[in-house]
Formats: C-alpha cells, sequence, structure tokens
C-alpha cells in the first residue's frame, strides 16, 4: 500500500569532524522518502522554492517519489537548515534557520491520494498536520512526529491532534518534555494516554522503545562505528517503520518488531553519510544484509 | 565454581530525587556480591575500619558472603562516599569522598582462596589489583572494573594489567577516555587491543556493548520506570554477569549473552531501591521472572 508523507524538503548545510557540506537536499519527508521508497510507493506532500535546484527535483523523481504535491513556490525561498555537530555527534547545534516558503505552506493534494492508507505526519505545524490529515478519507495508520518548538509553542494543538493518529514518534527530550517524566517508560505510558495506540521514542544511537498496551518492546540502536552525519536519522528511521508496516498491511507485534529494525537498519545506513548520500544509494539487499547481521547481534 | 572479589566496602551517604540515606553499607564489592551470590560462592577481598557497624558485617554473613578476606583495620575510619542524583539520575554528583582505610590497604587472601577460579578485580589502585591478582595460582577468568581516577593517574599501571585481564568492564565514559575513542563499537575494539579478549562496555540505562574477536553484542536496559538510586548498578551488573560465568563455567557466546542479561536485570533490581535494599532481598525466582519478561521484551 502507498505511504503518504507530509513534511519537509530542505537546503542543509552541515559541519561535522568529517567535513562540511553545503546545500545538500535534505528535510524530513526527504529522509523519511529515502528509506520508504524501499518498501512501497511514497507520496511526498511539501514546499520548495524558487531557488530549489532541478537536479535535486530529478534526483527524487529517479528515487520513484511521487511527487504530485510538492508545490514550489517561485517567489520565496527553500527551507534552509545549517548545523554543526561535534563530540560524540548526538546533538545538532543548530547554527542558522530560514525558513523561507514554510512560513506560507498550506499543503494540498491531489484527490486520488486522499485514498492514501498511510500516513506520516513529518514534523511541521501541528495545526498543518491536521489539516492534511483531515482530507485523507479513511487512514488505516497515522504516524505523528512532532518538535521541541511545537510542544512549547502549540501544544493545545498538538495535544489535539495526540487523539486523531496511531503513533507518535519521538526522541527522548521530545518525549520528556510533552510527557513531563523524565524517565522514558513513565514518559510513553503518559503519551499514550493522551491518545496515540502506539509511542515509539527513538534514543539515537541507543535505540528506540515502543510502547503500546498490548505489548512493548525495545530495540538497541544498530552499533555502526562510522557516524559520519546524523542529520535525517530519526526521519529515515521512521520511514523504515512506517514504510514496512504498509507494505505487510497486518498491525501484528511480530510486524512492528520488525518495522522497528528495518528502521534502525535505515538509520544506520543514514548517519554514515552526509545528507541522503547513503540511504538514496540503498537497495533492499543492502537492507536484508545488515538485517540480519543486526538480528544476529541483537539475539540469543 | 567460587568467585572471589576484590573492592571496597564502604559506607555511603546518598541524596536522590526520592531521599537521603546516610551511611548505607555500600562499595563495589557490597553491590558486587549482592547479584553474584545468587549464583555461587562469593568470597570478598576489601578492607572496612574501626566505625564499620557489626550489623553490617552480620548483615553480609546472612547473605551468604565469605569474609575470611575482610579486614578491618581498627585504627582509621571505613572508606566513605557521598553523593547526589538530579534529572534523569544517570550521573553521580560526588560531593565527598573519605578514603580511611583504603589509603593503607594492602589485600590478603586466605591460602586456600588462591585456588579460586573466578575473579573479579572491582575498581581499585591497579596496582593493587595486579597485587592480589598474582596471587591466584591459575584464574580461568579474571574480571577486571577501573575508573576515570586511575585511567588519568595511574594509566601505565593499568595498561600493564589490561594484558593479564580476560573481561574489562567499563562505563562508557571511562572506555572513551581509555581508548581516546568517542564511538563505543571503536572504543571497544581499540581497549580489546590493549589486552582483554572480551570488552564489556556498560551504558547505564541504555545497556550494554559486548565486543570479542569472536562476537559482538549488545543488549538494551531493563526499562524500568522506578529509578530510586543507581549507585553500584555497574558493580551489581558486574556480580550478575561474573556470578552466571562462575556457575555454568563454560565461556561459550550463549552463556556470556545470557550472563550479559543476568548482570541487567540484576542492576535493574538495584538501582529501585536505595543501596543495597533491593539487591540484598533478591531471590533466584525474582530474577527468573524479569528475565523471562526481558527477554520478551527484547526479542522478535
Amino acid at each position: 500500500m502507498s505511504i503518504l508523507v507530509l513534511g519537509t524538503v530542505a537546503l542543509d548545510t552541515v559541519k561535522t569532524p568529517f567535513g562540511e557540506k553545503k546545500g545538500m537536499l535534505g528535510g524530513s519527508a526527504t529522509h523519511f522518502s529515502m528509506a520508504a521508497r524501499l518498501f512501497t510507493e511514497v507520496h511526498l506532500v511539501a514546499i520548495i522554492g524558487g531557488d530549489f535546484p532541478k537536479k535535486y527535483i530529478d534526483f527524487l523523481k529517479r528515487k520513484g517519489i511521487i511527487l504530485t504535491s510538492l508545490i514550489q513556490d517561485r517567489k520565496n525561498r527553500t527551507f534552509k537548515w545549517k548545523g554543526r555537530y561535534e563530540g560524540d555527534l548526538n546533538t545538532a547545534l543548530t547554527l542558522n534557520t530560514e525558513l523561507g516558503v514554510l512560513s506560507s505552506f498550506k499543503p494540498s493534494i491531489h484527490k486520488e491520494q486522499r485514498k492514501i492508507k498511510y500516513i506520516f505526519l513529518a514534523n511541521v505545524d501541528p495545526d498543518l498536520q491536521r489539516e492534511l490529515l483531515h482530507k485523507i478519507y479513511r487512514p488505516s495508520l497515522v504516524g505523528l512526529d512532532s518538535m521541541n518548538y511545537w510542544i512549547n509553542n502549540k501544544r493545545k494543538s498538538l495535544m489535539r491532534l495526540l487523539k486523531e493518529i496511531n503513533i507518535y514518534v519521538a526522541n527522548d527530550q521530545e518525549a520528556r518534555q510533552l510527557s513531563g517524566e523524565v524517565n522514558l517508560l513513565k514518559a510513553a505510558k503518559k503519551i499514550h494516554s493522551f491518545g496515540p495506540d502506539m509511542v515509539l521514542i527513538k534514543k539515537g544511537e541507543h535505540g528506540v522503545i515502543f510502547y503500546s498496551d498490548k505489548f512493548q518492546f525495545c530495540l538497541p540502536g544498530y552499533p555502526t562505528d562510522k557516524v559520519i552525519d546524523p542529520t535525517g536519522a530519526g526521519d529515515t528511521f521512521a520511514g523504515g517503520f512506517m514504510g514496512y508496516l504498509a507494505r505487510v498491511k497486518k498491525i501484528s507485534a511480530s510486524n512492528i518488531k520488525n518495522a522497528l529494525v528495518y528502521g534502525t537498519i535505515a538509520a544506520s545506513f543514514n548517519v554514515e553519510g552526509f545528507g541522503v548520500e547513503k540511504t538514496s544509494a540503498l537497495m533492499e539487499k543492502d537492507m536484508r544484509r545488515r538485517t540480519a547481521e543486526f538480528k544476529k547481534f541483537i539475539s540469543f
């Protein structure tokens, strides 16, 4: 089944101990798509500006991403993020954010896309996320990501939206902030009580915690020793996770566990190169090989 | 098979968001013993002062710990540690350390104890660790823990000792400091190249990484939502891990994996109470129950 992702397509400038790359193709919807495309057809909903390089549009098309609802606003500039990583590369230091087209973004989708069953609302204004969600006829599974900024500044909107979605995806800091709980298991329980059936807390290199009424599960991160640029790892994770679920359709415990593994493996490739360098070149066989290795690494 | 642990028996004063406890029974050898005793006979090698409460000696005896080589130096005071935890309780803030008897500690063991095959050298001066190790006839398995202080101030002694032991146990900070590598897998490889066949890096609530030539393995932490006092969690982990290996004797991949699980579970009980409150009351059936639950939590 197809999946639809609402998010950003950005131009990223990133500096890590391994170098600096300027104006790379980035953004939550881009990173999500690079992983999800390995499992299913991906429809991308986002906005770009007049300065967005045509080569990146061609690149996304070549990767099979459906761009029907990628709006180009020629009068404004593409959303840009500039950041730096240091030390263990676990935390991004934002140097500059240029919203550009994002500040007037009104997502719209084609009629046919309203029938899509698998939806991922990557991090944008929760009101926009809700607006898009309401355009979908009868979604089967809706995943949601947010960030500190919205948790602080649009908490009411976010809380309302949480009642309408199935899976809330957060990193550890966001989960703590939204729930007011320091302990991540308590945080997951609390967020679950806000609405979502399933809560997924990403702990970066330390893996993920999954919480639902029916079962809880946790996975360590894939222990790569080659972290080059972690930008987009969380969205890549979500892409592998949601993409796999959209392919298998049945939301069983064993499918969810496998989806978490695929998310982990997709994210492990993401961090091994700048931007989408590694994930865009990924093939199903690469995923399969590393997945088998990872399962060995974590199983008795 | 019996296990011998060299380490500290201390009086701890700990303040966490859940309260303050003064003069609790603590120390690396104590915490280690509380977990290891569930699997095998534990011989404790440490020193206490004239002020050490008799009730704690009786308590250790009641728990079945062999105290033949617990020296009491009546002219000096017991080693004391005072610390505080805040926020997510991941990092201890040391408020005060009183070495007391530790500054003149010369570990000595009884002749019969020289035949013990399983040895754990908990964190004390690496020269003392080595001195004790050389008293053992033919150890089968030697585990070693150290800390930032010795890595900085007695690096040469520590490096020499690393060539004589089998398992180096470190937390993430110590592993980074000793290896000069930020990435923990790289750190484990580097430390492995210093001598130990096996390297075990503890990441607190995030679990452990195990590295050896033959296999690598990682485990998330047990996701307890009740962290009261994490003091001694690392030593408790080592006690469960080494204790289990001493019982099963064969150092196979599957035994090591199970040992890591038992270490994890023992540590999860430790953090749920002050000092040895929880671990001292532990029975094998408690371990078995939580182990089964944990295996469900982490397995496909």
